[in-house]
Order: structure tokens, then C-alpha cells, then sequence
């Protein structure tokens, strides 16, 4: 188990490369869902919503390129691999969610950024890897961390948690563990 | 003609102030169709104009609690003041423009963010009037330039300027125009 694990640095490159591509398909089908998702949201709310998503989107991308540099990966290698069958299924569960309301939505997208990036960013980071390290602390930064707070405080003003988040949130919760495993075995990428 | 001109900062703050809860109904829905828009626009494009847009929609926030202290306006007197007739048609069209798609929001968009207020805040600035001038230093800022700048290189992207296009432009600089007239006259406010 342990040798997997990314915090000693002994993640396999060829997967870390796999999962890394995948993410950024990921990414864009995300950031889209929250466009989409926020265009039906309280203005306020969509404001500062999207004011803490994007604002320093570009250091994100720096991170990124400098991964996709050291990695040889080209935005033409991303756009010509498929979806795994996972990451599929999870960007179609946030489309649709984004297609039924804000609050459903934002249910649905906290896993993502809360779990999946910022607490296991802050589990990674420090390890001797400099790529991964690279990574991590990028999603461990204050910075990443205040766009989770947007999604959070926003969350909470919709007190009573419906069926339909419930749900939601649970399912990404899911799909976040199927993401990481579906890297892990390198799933075939078969869905365009 | 010279004495209602700003520049000179004799106009009578009656007809400010009720333009300014105008423009404050005016620009919640302006800012909910640009997100409709963006939800419709190429990612990359979306994210550009939206981070231009409201990265610093609290610079703008603080001058308008600015002038609303000055003038004793309150949320509750912008909510209960209905559109007068051009306002409300003017944000029914930004809509309208929204739900055909991106380029043709942008050409609708522009004329509002560049010249009804970027050119017309260069104007104005330094006039001897406090309150004209704080207004008017907000929209000849840097800052709100970097966000008109937006909106005219994702325009540029689109080439050839559709039919659709030319006629959303030319009506939106007629609304601006008929926008700044309305409130001259205290137009009466019946729409909501």
C-alpha cells in the first residue's frame, strides 16, 4: 500500500503522467459546470463564487505548465486521450447537477476541491518528490484553499442539506475515490 | 446645453441620484447576463472576461456604498424603485443577446462598458464636484479599462462581425444614449 502512497515520493511517474492528463480533461468540463451552474445562482452568490474560482486561475496554470514542461505532455496529447470510463461518468454527474440548480450543484462539486485537492495537497506536500511536490502545494496554498471556502460559505447558507445534495455530495465523494484508483490502474481512455 | 454637463459638476444631484439607482438595477442584471453569457462562450474566453470582470467588483462595490451613503440611497429603496422604460428594455435586450450566444452578448455588451462608461468617466474626471468625481475617477480607472480590455480582445477573436452582431452594438450605444436621456428627465419608474 505504502509504495503507492505520494507523500514518500515513490508514486510511479507513468501514473502520476496518466492521472495528471486525465485531471486537466477534468478541470475543464469542471470549470464549465461552474459557469453554467453559477448563471442560475443568486447574483451575489455567483459573484463570489466565481471571484474566488478564477481570480488566480492563472497560477494554477503556471503549476500546470510546468508539470505538463517536465512531463513532455502537450495540449494536443490532452485533447486527442478519451475520458476513462470514471472520469466520464463524474464530469456528466457535474454537468448534471449544474443543469438542476446552484445548491445541487455546489453539493456536488465540494468533494472535488474540499477532499480531493486541498486536504490531500496538504498530505503530499513536503515529499521529497519536486514534481509532486510542485503539485501539492499548489492545492495545499492558502490560495486554493480560499476558493474552498467560497464553495463552503456559500454551502452553508443553504441550511437544510435537501435529498438532492445529499446525494450529490455523496456520489462525488465516491467518485473521487474511483478517480485516484482509475489512475492508479491506468484505465483505458475510451470515451471522447 | 453646458449646464447639465457634469464636467462642470452643475448637475442637479436629484437627477444624479436617480440615475444612480437606476444604473444600480442596470448593472445586477447586466452582470447576470454575463454570466449566462460566459456559460455559452468558449471556456478560455469565459474565464478571461469573467476574472477581468469582477476580479476587482469590490473597488466598484466601495465606491457605490460611497455615493449611496452620500446620497441616503438603501438596498431597500433600489429594490422597491422600479426600471423606468428604457432600462428595462435595455436589460431585457443584454438578456435577450445572452441567450443567442456569446459573441453576440460581447457586441450588445460593449458599448455600455467602453463608451457609455470608460470614455464618459474620462470626461468627467476632475470635475470640481466630490461626489461626480468619485464616480467618475471608478470608470476611468486603470482597473475598470483592464476589464473593457476584456471584452474588446475576446470581440476581436471573432473576425467578421454578423448581422447579429452589427444591430446588437448599434442598438445597445441607441440605449446607452436613451439611458443617460431618461434620467435626465426622472423618467417615471413603473417596471419591475
Amino acid at each position: 500500500m505504502n509504495s503507492l502512497r505520494g507523500s514518500d515520493g515513490s508514486l510511479p511517474m507513468d501514473v502520476f503522467r496518466y492521472y495528471l492528463i486525465q485531471d486537466t480533461k477534468y478541470v475543464r468540463e469542471m470549470q464549465k459546470a461552474v459557469i453554467e451552474a453559477a448563471s442560475k445562482a443568486p447574483l451575489n452568490e455567483a459573484i463570489d463564487v466565481l471571484t474566488a474560482v478564477f481570480s488566480n486561475v492563472e497560477r494554477g496554470a503556471e503549476v500546470h505548465e510546468r508539470l505538463f514542461r517536465d512531463l513532455s505532455i502537450t495540449e494536443e496529447e490532452v485533447n486527442n486521450t478519451g475520458f476513462n470510463l470514471v472520469n466520464y461518468a463524474y464530469t456528466r454527474h457535474l454537468h448534471y447537477y449544474a443543469s438542476l440548480g446552484w445548491p445541487q450543484f455546489l453539493a456536488a462539486w465540494a468533494p472535488c476541491m474540499w477532499g480531493g485537492y486541498h486536504e490531500i495537497g496538504k498530505y503530499v506536500v513536503g515529499t521529497g518528490n519536486a514534481i509532486f511536490n510542485a503539485w501539492a502545494e499548489f492545492y495545499a496554498s492558502s490560495d486554493y484553499w480560499s476558493r474552498v471556502e467560497a464553495i463552503l460559505r456559500t454551502l452553508d447558507k443553504y441550511g437544510g442539506v435537501t435529498p438532492d445534495m445529499e446525494r450529490a455530495f455523496k456520489d462525488s465523494v465516491n467518485f473521487e475515490i474511483m478517480f485516484w484508483e482509475a489512475s492508479l490502474r491506468k484505465d483505458p481512455t475510451i470515451l471522447y
